[in-house]
């Protein structure tokens, strides 16, 4: 044991399923995020904030691990004896905010909404605990107008991030069209959203996944036991058939599913939707190519009931595996009419579609489309002389960063060896070094860091750094902004991610 | 007790203590931090994430609540067993990410951060449990050349939110010279930071009430009763003189402060780094006038190890009792060198500052500075007979989205009437409206909501509406977007806020 009067350091950790996000990415994130709400802007949505921390009771619980009371959700009891919680999505908030504000608001109210929400998931490579959401939400319209809006705003975003036709489809289906199949099958409503979830997971499991998650369950790679619907063999068979509807074509697929589902009041109900919404499409001559149905679109969460969508990104990726396999889904949503009315004792309907803000951005990153060293400062003014010349240093920072160059005053301790590495280390482009001989003769030395980058190292003093490193000059000091920015010219087509 | 069958209502709403942000101040706020932080890139600050939940003993207990254990904070068991709690600010969390990446990261390290933080505070008018921060901190980096960046980068944040020189000052003290203070007065330790505490307390209280706290205790308007420091007349008086050195001339300040801690060596130390930050200031050019010195300046926390500072707003505001009085304080930071360190076992130097992100709005809306229906879309295209005419109103809406108007399809239900209160309600500016006269002729009416808003009170058909109302054209299609944009130019000139 320690001595017992040697005080217990704490270890610095993020807590087991966070993360830290460096300058490089929120830098990128805020301009993605930038980027789309600009286009739900130009449709008519207004931003709203709901705080982080909900009533459990306003929440809900509609998580697909959240059979079990509060499982999936970070909660603790209140000053006032109920329970909080933090949100686990932006729906739920919203759906409380509109119910809470209903006489004042007038509806449709069209929101969007950012921010992070806490899921209590098993961690996992990629998967947080906290992870960001960007929400848009038509309250108090029934209309599949609405749900055409949702489709198409997601469809302009994904393309104003430069993501261009062909490399994403929004794909549609409707709950109703599920809960026809379902009642087609003979499948009682306590089982209802375990078919439904089980279904969800074609894209994870596969086919045979799927039966047995349909049938008797199905033991994951990680051992864990993951309980089955219970369905007879015959009963897996049509649902299969369900999800091998035709999908890519929407006059086919209404075809395929008008028969799947014949009979069936809320089957009927959900082909008649899909056609409106295929009109509707039409009519403003969003094809396949954009706006598509598909059969394999189900969504876990347990408050849809009409129109459901994903936002799928087509292009190929190297799975797990090593096999090529799509990037697959950015964003899903859909209709939900009795989140809001639960707190109102009436029907509000409602529609909508949360993008996931990090998955969207690897997508990005994958097809890079993120600009080179976002977040990173240009130029460094290094103080070598610090304790003669800090009158003089702090004017070179002045005037660059009054010309509008970001600049970072170096204000640390140690001399050139140290400063230089620090420059390396941080990803600055240019550094700007004067001492007593420059200051004499009114001169100031400007370095390309990123030129020298690899012939610097291994020097440890001034006078060899001065002397033999490329990208490096000595000018007059009025020449030093001209001299920057000539400099910095030479990087501003963004350099291929490394 | 209701039918036992009826399903029981839940009741929207917010928490205690939190709040929701409407569309307003989301966009206000947005381009406040947006200004602000483009200041922060200029001095090379860098953005960072981190988590909002942190484990507890990484957080440490700093609040000036934080007397009793966990008191303060929103704290839960985490699944691995140990206590999580909401961050209270978001310098303990970046002390947190620095100790744990200090290898990577190469200091001295800049960062800005902004994002909400928790405090379990009791609620009042104006003050919340969630609240936004916006901070700037270096760390690694022991020289006042440091603590001088903070308080400019401060200063020239406040200036590009357009407050002026003269309706703000930066104010600078030192712990040290607060140390040195009690030392002289003889206070022991655990006195120590009550005593400050008190001392921070002459905005809330004014003199008599910091008498009364450094003294026997005091009772509180509310009837909350706050204990004392417990000292005597004598040392009461000494402090009381500490707080009345003169301030808002930096010179004066350093010489007064000279003799009130004279021998005392932590007192010594704390105008010696005074002095250089005067001496930095001067060579910055940088005056009284921006950046000064006053002896009121204590700061709450208790991890402070040097320098302190507050960003103060002196325009007049009318204060709770009617009176005329300075807004105060919206920025608060200091020299905090031993917080890193408690991970490291070695001493990291660090200096920071937060904003208080809704206080300055805040101050913003008092100084007419936010900009007048501020995320608000401005133009709706109406859907009144939407059953016959629905790809022609889908049509107009896209009309106006490719040319970059913000527009909002109406998808709800109900007539004129009801659409045109719609309209008056969500602040639209301009209204298109076609029915089956004005589409058979080719032609649009286009409304300017603002213009009519007043005398449309009471019109109940849309035949009168045509006909009556002031601000109103119908013009033919292809003149759509011209006539848009001259209806929306009238407001170009954000309109005084009302």
């Amino acid at each position: 044991m320690a001595a017992p009067d040697k005080p217990k350091r704490t270890v610095p950790r993020v807590p087991k399923g966070f993360r830290d996000l460096p300058a490089e990415d929120v830098v990128a994130r805020r301009r993605m995020i930038e980027q789309v709400c600009r286009v739900y802007e130009q449709y008519g949505f207004q931003p709203l904030e709901t705080p982080a921390v909900e009533y459990v009771d306003c929440l809900g619980k509609f998580l697909p691990e959240a059979d079990q009371p509060d499982a999936g959700v970070f909660s603790w009891k209140y000053d006032d004896d109920e329970w909080v919680a933090l949100r686990y999505d932006l729906t739920a908030p919203l759906a409380r905010f509109v119910a809470e504000n209903f006489q004042e608001l007038g509806t449709p109210f069209r929101r969007y909404q950012t921010g992070p929400v806490w899921r209590m998931e098993k961690p996992a490579p990629g998967r947080f605990r906290e992870f960001t959401q960007l929400d848009i939400d038509i309250v108090g319209a029934g209309s599949m107008l609405a749900d055409a809006e949702v489709a198409c705003v997601l469809a302009d975003a994904i393309e104003a991030l430069g993501i261009p036709r062909g490399s994403y489809l929004v794909k549609m289906n409707d709950r109703k069209l599920l809960d026809g199949l379902l009642e087609r099958l003979g499948c009682d409503q306590t089982k209802k959203l375990r078919v439904l979830r089980s279904l969800d997971k074609l894209d994870r499991v596969g086919a045979g996944g799927v039966r047995d998650l349909l049938g008797p369950g199905r033991k994951d790679p990680s051992g864990d036991v993951m309980e089955g619907a219970g369905l007879t063999p015959e009963q897996i068979d049509r649902a299969m058939g369900f999800l091998a509807a035709p999908e890519g074509n929407r006059a086919r697929f209404l075809e395929a599913m008008a028969g799947l589902v014949a009979g069936s009041k809320d089957g009927d109900a959900g082909v008649a939707e899909m056609r409106e919404l295929d009109a509707i499409l039409g009519e403003r001559g969003v094809g396949d190519d954009r706006v598509t149905f598909s059969p394999t679109i189900v969504r876990g969460l347990a408050y849809y009931t009409g129109p459901v969508l994903e936002v799928n990104l087509t292009f190929p990726v190297e799975g797990e595996g090593g096999e090529r396999t799509e990037f697959g889904s950015v964003a899903g949503g859909g209709r939900y009419d009795g989140l809001v009315g639960r707190f109102m004792g009436q029907p509000v309907p409602a529609t909508g579609a949360s993008i996931g803000v990090d998955r969207l951005l690897t997508a990005l990153k994958a097809l890079k489309k993120l600009p080179a060293r976002a977040g990173s400062c240009p130029v460094l003014v290094t103080a070598i002389e610090v304790k003669k010349y800090r009158k003089e240093y702090q004017a070179l920072a002045a005037e660059i960063r009054a010309a509008g160059i970001p600049t970072e005053l170096y204000v640390g301790g140690g001399g050139v060896v140290k400063q230089f590495k620090y420059a390396d280390k941080r990803g600055f482009t240019v550094a700007v070094v004067a001492g007593g001989n420059e200051l004499a003769k009114n001169e100031v030395s400007i370095k390309d860091l990123r030129m020298g980058q690899e012939a610097s190292a291994g020097i440890t003093d001034r006078a060899a750094w001065l002397k033999d490193l490329p990208g490096q000059v000595t000018v007059p000091r009025e020449k030093l902004l001209e001299t920057i920015r000539s400099f910095l010219a030479r990087y501003e087509t963004p350099a291929a991610p490394t």
